[in-house]
């Protein structure tokens, strides 16, 4: 068991940046620093002044920050470099220092892609995904980029709707198609925490006609959507596995290392609790 | 015992910046906060950018940082106001943030002003003082505002010596006065480890017919000159006690605790070695 020491001069700071900080991040990087032994901390931040807490964490060296809502896209002119996660869909998740160099990712969308291919669906069958906002671009460039040319942006927002569908080459509709789809994704609040907690993201014979269902909402790790599927036997993706990969992902870029997946499912219990941690321990990253 | 939360949104900030960054205001800082279970950080960092540096505290809403060498000049007009402290000698070693408006101090000041006056040397008696640099400003700045009217200060750089001198109201001698004087102070690298670590910064009948010693040197605890004071049954002051004070007067400013003098010695003996533990047991601060 490796023992991180003490802070001291050598550590590196990594950290978040978003409107309303959460604990989570902080719970589930300093948790696999500790078990790795690795000399860093993570701490959540908030800001007034984008530019500046920018030009902070090239002043102080800090090795990487995550970026939430609402700084996705503002903090673009400020990095020197945009990889292909992030130039997929215009937007930043992760930055990442190199001595001063400042790197645009979105893990995000790497996250999407990863499970999107090591899942058993069909890139040659259609999908179906509700929703067209920030992470819906994420799934939805993943989605083409994992081979996938047949697929419905479903949202009731026409002008968002028609554009995501158009610039990722996929069709629009304001419904969900009664014909269904063998992949259904949610991209929508349906299903999460708070006032729709009760709803279904998809009429439950539809799927039970798919073959893989995917939902992006997290909390909780079992929505209506998720537990439709596996009661119909369905293979799933959920957003318990995009939040926790995608924040491995970030964890690999700061820190070059890449811990177990046995660990990772510790810390996913000390960051998101037990019910995320079973559904990664039941579907894997 | 309380318990220190985990790292998360809550938690603060506090840091240091400096060319040379090193590991004991981590280590004392940090020990503090794990045993009053208080909800901060602290992390050493260095800058090749001071106003970006600066910014970043602003706008990551950092709590406060310690400023060293060679910044502690150049801070000053990134900030919104200057105490007392930092202003009866135009250097800033501490910055406290509230809400994005950040005040200079000089905990150096403060220590030595505090040390001295705890101390038994009669301010109505003159002193010696050897040194010429930052840290001789602030102890010249402290011996004139805790009383002292008469005092030579002793500094081979005449320039230096005679402008210190001649701003606090004292005179500039190239060589210590062979008649001596009741408070001997030593603010040079005489006795330091390393070069000087042999050398006595007075004159050993000098130090026997004194009232009171005065070390700056903080490393080792014990230099020539304090063992020969010591020897010769004098009451002391070391640099143990200033650097670790000044380092309590910054964690007062940025929590608003003031940790016993036990806890004090404890993180003192986690921070700075056991030598400089006894050293403030034997003396008090």
């Amino acid at each position: 068991m490796p023992t991180k020491p003490p802070i001291g001069r050598d550590t590196r700071l990594c950290m978040s940046l978003s409107g309303r900080p959460g604990n989570a991040g902080s719970r589930l990087h300093n948790y696999l620093y500790e078990a790795l032994g690795l000399d860093f901390i993570y701490k959540s931040f908030s800001t007034r002044d984008l530019p500046a807490a920018v030009a902070g964490i090239r002043a102080l060296d800090i090795r990487g920050s995550a970026i939430s809502m609402p700084f996705k896209e503002a903090v673009i002119p400020l990095l020197d470099t945009l990889e292909p996660s992030a130039l997929a869909i215009d937007s930043v998740n992760t930055i990442v220092n190199d001595d001063g160099h400042l790197t645009g990712y979105n893990t995000d969308y790497t996250a999407c892609r990863q499970l999107i291919e090591a899942s058993p669906a069909d890139p040659a069958q259609p999908f179906i995904l509700r929703g067209s906002g920030g992470m819906a671009k994420a799934v939805v460039a993943a989605l083409r980029d994992a081979g996938f040319t047949q697929g419905t942006i479903v949202a009731r927002n026409a002008v968002a709707g028609t554009a995501l569908a158009e610039r990722y080459g996929f069709s629009w509709a304001s419904d969900v198609p009664v014909a269904g789809a063998p992949l259904l994704v949610n991209v929508t609040p349906l299903g999460m925490e708070g006032p729709d907690a009760q709803a279904l993201a998809f009429p439950a014979e539809m799927i039970a006609a798919a073959d893989v269902a995917f939902d992006v909402v997290a909390q909780p790790a079992q929505t209506p959507f998720i537990l439709a599927a596996l009661a119909a036997g369905k293979p799933v993706v959920s957003g318990a596995e995009v939040i926790v990969l995608q924040a491995v992902e970030q964890f690999v870029l700061y820190t070059g290392v890449r811990p177990s997946a046995d660990l990772v499912i510790e810390a996913a219990r000390f960051a998101h609790g037990d019910a995320t941690a079973a559904r990664l321990a039941a579907t894997g990253l």
